[in-house]
């Protein structure tokens, strides 16, 4: 299939914030931005199915590379042809490049600016990573999007040991993008610098330098907070092409979001929506509800009354509390179905509120 | 609603077997037999939508009012409108007498010719169910099919202690249709007597003098086997009337339901297909697959090629593996999905060959 070079376009760029409308075409369709990609670790999202992901409007979702390289390995997808036969997923697949998961969830990691040896989180196993074999097996699993390999840095974190991971991130997206060849799949830089804003400016501007398909942020919402996050957001959009698409990784709520979009942020990525779904929490317009709540035990009224989801649509506050308390499987499927939903619909309503030139104005009125 | 008398009629029936095609009319719908009831424990198939159900081809479900009682209870079902709309299941629906988990599940059971107290294996609270208090908990859940509570009785035991539950069986089972007032549901009363067959005629010649709107073989697949389960069956469904439905309580694999047909029953339960969906044992045509093995790592076919459900036509035996291995919901989701879908399949071919009048055949043939 042919990409044309020009794979984002801006279809309106709101006036009063840096909020923008954009287009974004890959090998798998085409998608609206601001997009929300919900989070297929392992190659599903939790509890749904891609069927139901789909009815809940969303059309580009994410998979860890780091998980499918641990389970069940990229000969496994490759040999099935591919991630989007093996997860039955039709629509566009970003991969991330494994960096972030490598730093957080596996023992025994040893770094060099070559890459990265770590003991898978599963049995033990080491396996090395480095710029080329990340985007290898990215290339493999064929993904729509993919990401260069990343340093991750935790937070807090001292100056030398960010500045360290900075220079290897720029490093390491350089060699990523020589080693990238498929050009059905769009190549995307992560940017580090935690939350120092001149580290910031300086990865940033080296990997726009060398160009890429699309610029991800990386190293937020790992404990920094709102404020420090927005205002480390706000600075970097300023440093990125207007005509490439900015993802911000693993953000977030809804507030988050929000604020993010007006910073001039594209796509997002989390776990939210079907991790609190699992765990009874359920988004509403009017605030969130607790699900195992006593309050809830004789309520017939659904999650939110306006609300389409088949969750909504077919059962009582007082039914989903009843599953979460009796164990059955079918609260967490229908709570994640809601919070997708609640997710997607707000993404429409940001795209909405853009295309009317009203974004600013109607995030104000927001209330999350 | 009105529900004529006859709420069971005899579409055909085989010349070479007990085996019989028929009607079942309910306040919610009509359903050919011999069907097949998926579980809904507590209101939910486990792990399944109802609207995922419906795909399946199952029509008519079973609640266990045991399970509905201790949670969310009476109160709250009926206040939320009855078991339909709490469930969220339009179809016809059955309750089972409470009776099998009372004396299965809960410690602390002191019986007598009245009722049965008993400790809830949730929170310890005891219980009081007698024939009224059973018959009236199911009016109110509101199935279109309910039960008159029984003592059902371990497999092996003595025959004094049968013969009392025997005893109590046929007596309760009388109060209860005496307490049963509303015509919108059916009332099954539940035969026992273990495999003794003196017992068995006794009791089940008792309850056809009082009459009830079907008959349940309750009592068995407790341990007995195969062929005492069959042997019991088919002795037992000669003493039933021709023109009342036979329900098989808790039955079976695919070869036990066949032999049960064989025999002339109509209905069955079970939670096999869901339970074993859990587990990765997938039903087919050639013999089932346990899906954590090796042998599937990268088998890209699917369960069974020529099954239409939604796991067959998406997912690889590979994939499914790969969920289970990684402890991802969908694996259990998808081979519930799957396996409900093989069994009501395998209904439907029962329902074809006692039309052709080819039952018989049929069933040497099937190879379970």
């Amino acid at each position: 299939m042919f990409i044309e070079m020009s794979n984002f376009q801006i279809l309106h760029a709101d006036s009063h914030s840096e909020a923008r409308l954009g287009l974004l075409t890959t090998a798998h369709g085409e998608v609206e931005t601001p997009v929300f990609m919900p989070v297929a670790t392992a190659g599903a999202v939790k509890g749904i199915t891609p069927q139901q992901l789909q009815k809940t409007g969303s059309e580009l979702v994410l998979a860890n590379t780091y998980h499918l390289l641990l389970r069940p390995g990229v000969d496994t997808v490759e040999k099935l042809g591919g991630l989007h036969k093996f997860m039955a997923w039709d629509g566009p697949i970003l991969t991330d490049s494994g960096g972030y998961q490598v730093f957080s969830l596996s023992p025994l990691t040893k770094i060099d600016d070559d890459g990265v040896e770590f003991a898978s989180h599963v049995d033990g196993a080491k396996i090395y990573l480095n710029a080329e074999i990340a985007t290898e097996i990215q290339n493999r699993l064929g993904a729509d999007i993919i990401t260069c390999l990343d340093q991750c840095t935790p937070f807090p974190i001292d100056t030398p040991q960010l500045q360290k991971a900075v220079d290897r991130t720029i490093l390491w997206a350089k060699r990523a993008k020589e080693a990238h060849t498929n050009p059905n799949q769009l190549l995307f830089a992560i940017a580090q610098g935690g939350i120092n804003l001149e580290l910031r400016t300086y990865c940033t501007s080296e990997l726009v330098k060398t160009g890429y398909d699309g610029y991800a942020i990386g190293g937020l919402s790992v404990g920094e907070g709102h404020e420090n996050m927005i205002k480390t957001v706000t600075h970097t959009t300023q440093l990125l092409p207007q005509d490439k698409p900015r993802y911000l990784m693993g953000v977030g709520t809804p507030a988050d979001i929000i604020a993010a979009v007006k910073a001039g942020v594209d796509m997002f990525d989390c776990v939210l929506p079907t991790r609190n779904g699992r765990n009874a929490f359920a988004f509403a317009g009017n605030g969130p509800l607790r699900l195992r709540n006593n309050v809830h035990i004789n309520d017939a009224r659904p999650i939110e009354a306006d609300c389409d989801c088949y969750c909504c649509r077919n059962f009582s506050r007082a039914a989903l509390r009843h599953f979460f308390n009796s164990g059955e499987m079918l609260g967490p499927i229908l709570v994640s179905l809601h919070n997708l939903t609640f997710y997607q619909r707000l993404m429409v309503r940001i795209r909405q509120a853009i295309k009317r030139n009203e974004f600013a104005e109607w995030a104000k009125r927001f209330d999350y």
